[in-house]
């Protein structure tokens, strides 16, 4: 690969980023104020620094500029954030990320080039919302404003049909689109597949026919 | 409906909660210790109220046995979170979800009787950091260790070609599920669709299968 990977942050959404870019065998550079921080992951990224990014001369001699990709996850400083963020930009780093903590600092990282901005606790937050709403969505992928992905549980209404008895596109417009059984996820389901109580579809659709689905078909069993 | 939300801690997480919940028309009661926080939620929720919920008089004077599912996001101070799950278990309440700030905090979540403890920082780091490896994929739902649903960057390659043409269930093992184009998703492509540059492609898989996919037929134009 070769892609290299800086981190500036290492609470619980840095440390998680830098974690799972470890664990995807890429190069990474995980950078907190902390020691205890860093120590932690001494032995996960690639390298571990103690250091404060709002000082220039500090990112310069960490080499930042030869990274390709830079998150900073810097949370309740928001002006440490800014401040970072506006010297990485300077030095010419071509893909910043950055977590805001509300409009207006999205707004500003906008403005002074951040070229992601992401909202992980609020984001995370619409997508439980929706899967506390039915007990029987498990999981949710907005695709758009009006479509989802859902993984929704079978249970006993659907247990021993086929996917043919219900003609689920037919009846509600949406499509299954795999089935997990266990460990096991069918992701090219036939149409004469049995479905069991315990199984859950991975459901695509507009977010009403989903609902409608979800509805008819799934009996709240909890 | 009228099922009954309670969300106690309107930080980021718990706020985010609280508006998608409002939004889908559900009954939702809004708590925290901080006026300002209560304030911002009074023309959001059902209700919004200022409440220390460590308080087990407090919590039975607002009636919160009533809710069927009640959602803890108190983040930082880890000791009022677990104080108030337990007295909301003792309280009967049936179902509880809980913001766990690390491991520790959710062993003993589960200990009390929390009916699921959630990570959003944690599973949001996760999320975003499969979608900077690639900076094709969008956005990604895990299905379970090695299977994800990806929304990928058609691009130049894939531009003028029809699905037949790709053949990617046959050459890559992963299924176009959808195809968005522009603000329309189309949830039953068909194999002699044809694919533009700007689209997006929803492609199921297990995870090796995909980037594989991702890697032969994704330029990457950053
Ligand atoms: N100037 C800085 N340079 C380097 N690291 C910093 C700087 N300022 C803050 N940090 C580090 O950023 C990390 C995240 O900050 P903080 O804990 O405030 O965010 P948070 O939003 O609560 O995090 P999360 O919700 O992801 O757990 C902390 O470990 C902190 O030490
Ligand atoms: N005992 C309590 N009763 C009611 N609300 C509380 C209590 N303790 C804390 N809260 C509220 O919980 C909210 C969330 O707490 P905090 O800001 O520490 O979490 P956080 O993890 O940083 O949040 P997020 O990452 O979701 O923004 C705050 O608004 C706080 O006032
Ligand atoms: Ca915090
Ligand atoms: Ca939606
Ligand atoms: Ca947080
Ligand atoms: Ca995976």
């Amino acid at each position: 690969m070769g892609r290299e990977f800086a981190v500036i942050g290492l609470g619980r959404f840095g440390g998680s980023i830098c974690r799972e870019l470890s664990k995807e065998g890429m190069h990474v550079l995980a950078i907190d104020l902390a020691e205890d921080k860093v120590n932690e992951f001494k032995n996960i990224a690639s390298h571990a620094v103690i250091a404060d990014t709002t000082d220039e001369k500090v990112l310069k001699e960490l080499g930042i500029r030869n990274f390709d990709h830079v998150i900073v996850a810097i949370g309740d400083n928001i002006q440490s954030s800014i401040l970072t963020t506006l010297m990485l930009k300077e030095l010419g780093i071509s893909k910043i990320t950055v977590k805001a903590q509300n409009d207006y600092h999205e707004k500003v990282l906008n403005k002074i080039g951040a070229d992601h901005v992401v909202h992980p606790e609020r984001d995370m937050g619409k997508r439980i919302a929706h899967s506390m709403i039915s007990n029987n969505i498990l999981d949710h992928l907005e695709l758009s404003d009006e479509y989802s992905i859902a993984e929704v549980k079978a249970g006993r209404k659907m247990s021993g049909k086929t996917l043919i008895d219900l003609d689920i596109r037919a009846n509600y417009g949406c499509n299954v689109v795999a089935i997990k059984q266990a460990k096991d996820i069918n992701v090219s389901p036939m149409p004469d597949e049995v479905i069991d109580h315990d199984d859950v579809l991975i459901v695509i659709g507009a977010d009403k026919d989903i609902s409608r689905f979800e509805k008819h078909l799934v009996v709240d069993e909890d």
